[in-house]
């Protein structure tokens, strides 16, 4: 069994800098925090939970309650949230849902019969109410969404996302400012109350802003997140109707790699006909052909405030609070500069 | 709520013929039982349970124990597997565990804690001995992979997979078919006890029966499934050691796309200048470019053949049975043949 001498030894380091990596104390540069983590995960090290133990009411299991099973993204986010709740000497649930429940249903009958002592919600609806909520009686986070069309108090409730409609402006500046000015968007739908509505919107607002008329023969919507097939013939659909457009905004990185067979199918070479950006960052979109420019969601650092701001609200009854991060953009090979 | 009647009327058919399949009665057309099953899917109905509950015990909650999260090809059959379950009646808890754990006694431990009724293990070694299984006390079965390298009496287990060997023989048979004869493989390693090593091996068989000299050169390792980084690494070093091979084996879809890449970082065009197969028929694989040659493994079949057998073992205490699945060449753009 791997102690945390062995982690010590392994890194380099004090035993006392693994012990504040392993407690969150401030005074750790990131490189060694890093390096500590890694080899937490590396050599298996299990962290002793007996004196947190001591504190604990009726259970150490926090649930992860996800909704939909296919999104890659997910599953990246999945793995940093587990690594940083077990890591921290909680258990974590894995539950499933499907994207046709209510998480707050589903999240208030799993925390009566599992006895938990949290939930994070890996995905969920942007218009709870103050009544709603109130189902949910222990202490939860809402991931990869916020309250965006909901009429909660930000007392009530902690997030963790990123600015949706922000992050679709920047991505449809980033076309502009390569001299594109007929630019289609690829969204789920326009009008969900959610992910897909909100870049819809950001996409708006950004045509708006540099003076480009909003043109509805433009939008392709999908339906889906997932479907490649459904997804495809959006894109193909929306070639048929005016393909006029020299550049795609797709809401997700897998839409944009659906799209671009679509336009490659239709004879648009991408990027050169047809220039295509997203929004997630996937490790798999840089192996893609063309690889993609898309803006990048901070995975590890999105899951680490999960975890930490679950287990601030657990242990110290912290105050409920809303993390906003920041996406980047990763150039590929989707994109070109308009000859002018 | 959603009744029978309702999916009766929405399919045009008759409430026995809707009974007929929610209960697997064999006497229905493939085309309606389809029909009734999207319906159920689409009207969100939920079986009525209580007549069954009267013959059941302690719970009626079957697990599905994931190993590994990042699995496209597990995402689907994830799906499948929920829907049939569901579909059954019965309820289905998704549990997931890290590559590195044991999933016998992961699942040992959730059958006492859980009352589970049943375990499907999603993911799991090759090579159980009697006593290891022994662990778990109710039926379960093994999917996508079964006792190969294990000494389990037939009798003992129940298992849904494809023959790793057979279908990694064929892929290979298909590109010297098409006038490829120096071939090389990407696997994760070639001495897992586990798939990779069986498709080593047939790929191996494949050599040998076309009287191709194996060499040893042209097997690049790449130690995992999923990091598209490491597999990128392991194909650019096999082309910095020898670039005279024509086409590429790949055991995974996810691997052939990193293949394809790192081959196209090397001025080495696809399928002009290397071929490229593998094995998962992912729907992704048929939108990036080019398209994927994969042998596509028959997901919805299998997901079945999943939930039939662990709800036969519960409710008839059925006899262990082994499923072996064929797979089927999906053509794609990523093979071609070679100028004679």
């Amino acid at each position: 069994m791997t102690n945390i001498k062995d982690i010590a030894r392994h890194c380099g380091v004090a035993i006392s800098t693994v012990s504040r990596v392993l407690n969150d104390h401030p005074d750790v540069s990131d490189e060694t925090r890093e390096k500590v983590l890694q080899a937490v995960n590396d050599l298996h090290y299990i962290p002793n939970t007996s004196a947190r133990n001591l504190v604990r009411t009726s259970s150490d299991t926090i649930a992860l309650l996800v909704k939909g099973v296919s999104n890659p993204f997910f599953s990246k986010l999945i793995k940093v949230i587990v690594r940083e709740i077990t890591l921290r000497g909680y258990s974590l649930e894995l539950h499933h849902m499907d994207t046709s429940e209510d998480e707050l249903l589903i999240g208030a009958q799993l925390a009566n019969e599992r006895k938990l002592i949290g939930i994070l919600f890996l995905g969920g609806r942007f218009n709870y109410s103050p009544e709603e909520l109130a189902l949910i009686n222990v202490p939860s986070v809402f991931c990869t969404y916020t309250n965006t069309f909901g009429n909660l108090d930000a007392s009530a409730y902690s997030s963790v996302a990123i600015d949706d409609k922000q992050t679709a402006r920047f991505a449809v500046d980033t076309l502009v400012s390569l001299g594109h000015r007929r630019i289609a968007i690829l969204a789920d739908n326009t009008d969900d109350k959610s992910i897909s509505e909100l870049r819809f919107q950001g996409y708006k607002d950004a045509l708006a802003s540099h003076g480009i008329p909003f043109d509805p023969v433009l939008v392709a919507c999908a339906g889906t997140f997932s479907d490649m097939g459904a997804i495809h013939r959006a894109t193909s659909e929306l070639i048929a109707r005016d393909d006029s457009f020299t550049a795609i905004f797709a809401i997700a990185d897998l839409m944009a790699i659906a799209a671009i067979k679509a336009l490659t199918d239709h004879g648009k070479r991408v990027p050169e006909d047809c220039s295509v950006v997203a929004i997630d960052g996937l490790e798999l979109s840089e192996y893609t052909l063309p690889t993609l420019t898309t803006l990048v969601q901070p995975v590890e650092e999105m899951g680490l405030a999960c975890a930490k701001t679950i287990i601030e609200r657990i242990e110290k009854h912290g105050e409920n609070r809303q993390f906003t991060f920041h996406t980047a953009l990763r150039s590929g090979g989707s994109v070109r500069q308009l000859d002018r």
